[in-house]
């Protein structure tokens, strides 16, 4: 058994992608890799796992010299099979991503990158998503190359607060550009949905979404800020949700039956 | 045009599930409603939007007098798709449920149910997600519909703090046992996971999800004690996951390239 650290890493737009292959490449050096990925795309799957219908894993010789799985399912039931039944011990740090294309502010919800770094830090893994704000498939991952290795040495050097998570989001600029890493907070922003209404051939109406991303926060200490401004954005994630600053509202109510 | 209160409803067991028909029954007194829920069961969904495929939208005559649609996609969808094709104003209020089970502490981060109230908070309607602690069909929900009329006359004249939801859970007991509705914050509990391994008639691995509910909180102000105690629990729920309390041991890190 190895005493290196133990790397379990996924991502949401599957085994194949780019992205994930920066990720390896970024960390390989940092501990034992082990890659339990999505066989195919699963980007917008939020926080989905599959309860109705069963998983299929299947070892992949995609990564030389590396463990590695294709999974049937989405991120987080990715995460789940790994730690029940791929893993001989608990691993020391899940990275997810690179995923390609921003998963900052309100994008931390529906990213399946993201969830999947939930789910590790609800079974007690320290996690971390990363995200390059570049859709391209062949977009140049250098710069997100340096900020995951160097995150990744943090994690596994100073730990992360229990229930914590980081949301990482590197700007699509040059590496020379880069103005340094920001820990900020989730910038309060939506998708402004606009669903596209078509015909199918038989004229029955369907409806892609698509949307525009509108960020009414004006604060300079949010990640969209940070984006914006030239610095790579780490948010601190919890899946607490409780609003305790809204229990005083509520205790107001009239609540007798 | 109505000047009533309009009422979006939806849930994530799909629009034929008694649950959603007992939440209709709830507040159909309140105001003009408008059903848009998934055509099939979208259990354990979380916040997943459907981006890679396009969506189905068909009215229905399932509901008496009561505009109502089904949707191709999932619940967070069903939200989106009303508020842009369906509506014509913006809802007073979106309700999501009554889900056929517990939503309490960490499964409000897997349910289809609260991922609807969640995405109408975002697009800032106040709602809240019911749910019964009770898998069954033809569940009893006699209770549940009197929580969720006076939860919802409740955001009606007292409105929600921005950004704030509820997540509203009822406890498998009778009517007469109930000891009241209690705020709580969400417990610390997970699922702690087993895949059930099999083999298909090809002799191919597969695994079905399985899971224990363990609730390692200790706390009597969590939703898992309220509920175990015969209240009804009331978390108000938030979409901004920063955690700002792990800032400072971020801050401490070196992050300089």
């Amino acid at each position: 058994m190895s005493n290196k650290p133990l790397i379990l890493i996924t991502n949401d737009d599957g085994i194949t992608a780019p992205g994930i292959k920066a990720l390896v490449e970024a960390v390989k050096d940092l501990g034992e890799i082990v890659i339990v990925a999505p066989d195919s795309p699963q980007s917008g799957m939020g926080h989905a796992i599959t309860i109705t219908k069963p998983l299929r894993l299947d070892k992949t010789n995609l990564y030389d010299g590396i463990e590695s799985y294709q999974c049937s399912g989405t991120p987080a039931d990715c995460v789940k099979l790994a730690v029940d039944k791929v893993l001989h011990r608990k691993p020391d740090l899940l990275l997810s991503g690179i995923n390609h294309g921003s998963n900052s502010s309100i994008n931390v919800i529906y990213s399946g990158t993201m969830s999947a770094a939930v789910e590790a830090t609800i079974e007690g893994i320290p996690s971390a998503g990363f995200s390059l704000c570049n859709y391209a498939y062949n977009a140049d991952f250098s710069l997100a190359i340096i900020v995951a290795k160097l995150i990744a040495k943090n994690i596994l050097s100073g730990g992360l607060p229990e229930g914590v998570l980081l949301n990482v989001n590197v700007p699509k600029i040059e590496t020379a550009n880069i103005k340094g890493i920001k820990i900020c907070r989730q910038a309060q922003a939506k998708w402004e949905e606009e669903f596209d209404e078509r015909s199918d051939p038989n004229g029955r109406k369907y409806y892609w979404l698509t949307g525009k991303f509108v960020n009414y926060d004006k604060g300079n200490d949010t990640d969209e800020w940070a984006l914006a401004n030239g610095f790579v954005s780490v948010v601190p994630v919890q899946f607490d949700l409780t609003a305790h600053h809204a229990m005083a509202h509520i205790n107001n109510w009239n609540l007798n039956f």
